[in-house]
């Protein structure tokens, strides 16, 4: 059956309203559209625990650093519909600009401290504008669950603790990233890369690995396995990296020991393009 | 029949589930008790207008700018059931700190431009407390209406935009100043007054009455406004003005003609004590 596409937030409400009569929980997909494998498995996720899947395709300006990078992100809606359709979404919302920001916006959602480094050093702003915006997205759908994959690990961080803070009465269920056969972590950015790029980038992930394996090893150093990892980047002059850094999975804050589970987390550019990457590891002591 | 006290989240919550299955509308009044005839109308309006009536009662530490203020803060809590019961509340919400604020709160929401003037000038962070503790108060009881009082009218700009802006599926409903037969507002802090205070107090309204009566008779400089009205002042003394600003009554800024509906809003001290007052005000031109 094809995914019913909404554009207008009555009509969304209107369409959940009548599912939760029906006694169906509802799962929340956000995305911003360009969909690839790794959303697939955020809505087979929330095809597997809630009756009603929507999922949101909503490219937000105010998250964007440049207008470069906001004009140029992919916007296949059609095929993102029938993407959605294929995996089993109910809904699939799909709301313009004006739809989602009828007024100036002046009301804003920050998280503090989880969005102070990584990504949240270089980008500033753009986590106010995903919680922002995924607050909104939430009081739009008020779903059961909302799904995000860890690939985005300090915006899932950002909006894991939002939702505790704010006493949001959602469980945020996080999805592993998914990967190309080679290790490059999915992205919708990914189409930008040039063969000669997108034959560099999965070192990213093997820099990460490295970090991984040394952690796994018993290294307790995080200035070591951040040494290691950007050695192994060296051979790839075209990788320019922004950030590795070694931080507590709850509150992205770099950790002096690593004695506990910790996101080795990076950032880099390949050419115009910005792939951000980051794995999980767990230490002996922990 | 008494109202029901409840302190924990998740009590609440199943009470208010039970509530919406049996079908009835919820209306919150959020309050930091110590409960008077204004918050009773509150309550009125939520009877008339919900078939659960939720009052919550919680002295927020974070949206007071000075430790005494907040110790000193009234906390009748027996009183304040016994009030809530005798106005036909359904529940009062009463949680402690740890309840409100389990972890560090990392997260905030604010409204820009309209918590920056007058009370927003004067106390720092207040407003950004109050949306937040609102923000959270709203996600747990999740009210089809929510009752503030005119008397905090920039807190009242403050809500709606917020709901607006997040999309909180929430009618906010305002009700008038309720005041004293003299014409003062009524208020939790008057309590503190000493006779003397109190006996000249209601001189801040008159002086709100008065910028009043100029704009209603054609007057549209908003400074010949606030000089008449400070003028009215000059004869008390032990009332110091803090800000005292003709603004527009959506987005609270300082208006530089008066050709529509404005409030004129003022803070004073008198002694230790900190009073607000407003009027909404019509111009012939509007």
């Amino acid at each position: 059956m094809s995914a019913r596409l909404i554009n207008s937030i009555r009509q969304l409400r209107e369409a959940i309203a009548e599912a939760r009569r029906a006694g169906r929980a509802i799962g929340l997909v956000p995305t911003m559209g360009a969909l690839h494998e790794g959303h697939g498995r955020l809505i087979d996720l929330a095809r597997a625990g809630s009756g009603c899947v929507v999922v949101s395709v909503f490219v937000n300006p105010a998250q964007f650093n440049q207008k470069e990078d906001y004009d140029r992100y992919p916007r296949p809606l059609a095929e993102d519909r029938e993407f959605c359709s294929a995996r089993g979404a109910d809904l699939v919302f799909a709301p313009g600009i004006s739809e989602m920001y009828p007024r100036e916006q002046l009301t804003t959602v920050d998280v503090a401290r989880v969005t102070e480094r990584l990504c949240g050093q270089f980008r500033p702003g753009h986590f106010r504008a995903v919680t922002t915006v995924v607050a909104k997205l939430f009081n739009i759908v008020q779903p059961d669950r909302a799904y995000f994959g860890e690939k985005d690990a300090q915006q899932l961080a950002a909006i894991r603790r939002m939702t505790l803070d704010l006493d949001m009465p959602i469980e945020i269920v996080a999805a592993p990233t998914v990967r190309e056969p080679d290790g490059l972590a999915m992205s919708s950015r990914n189409r930008h890369l040039s063969p000669e790029e997108r034959r560099v980038a999965p070192a990213l992930y093997r820099a990460l690995q490295e970090a991984g394996r040394l952690i796994a090893s018993g290294v307790s150093d995080p200035a070591k396995v951040r040494c290691a990892a950007l050695a192994a980047l060296e051979a790839h002059p075209k990788i320019r990296i922004e950030y590795l850094e070694i931080v507590d999975p709850d509150e992205m804050q770099p950790v002096d020991s690593i004695n506990a589970a910790v996101r080795v987390a990076a950032a880099a550019w390949l050419g115009p393009t910005r792939l951000i990457d980051n794995v999980l590891c767990q230490s002996p002591a922990s």
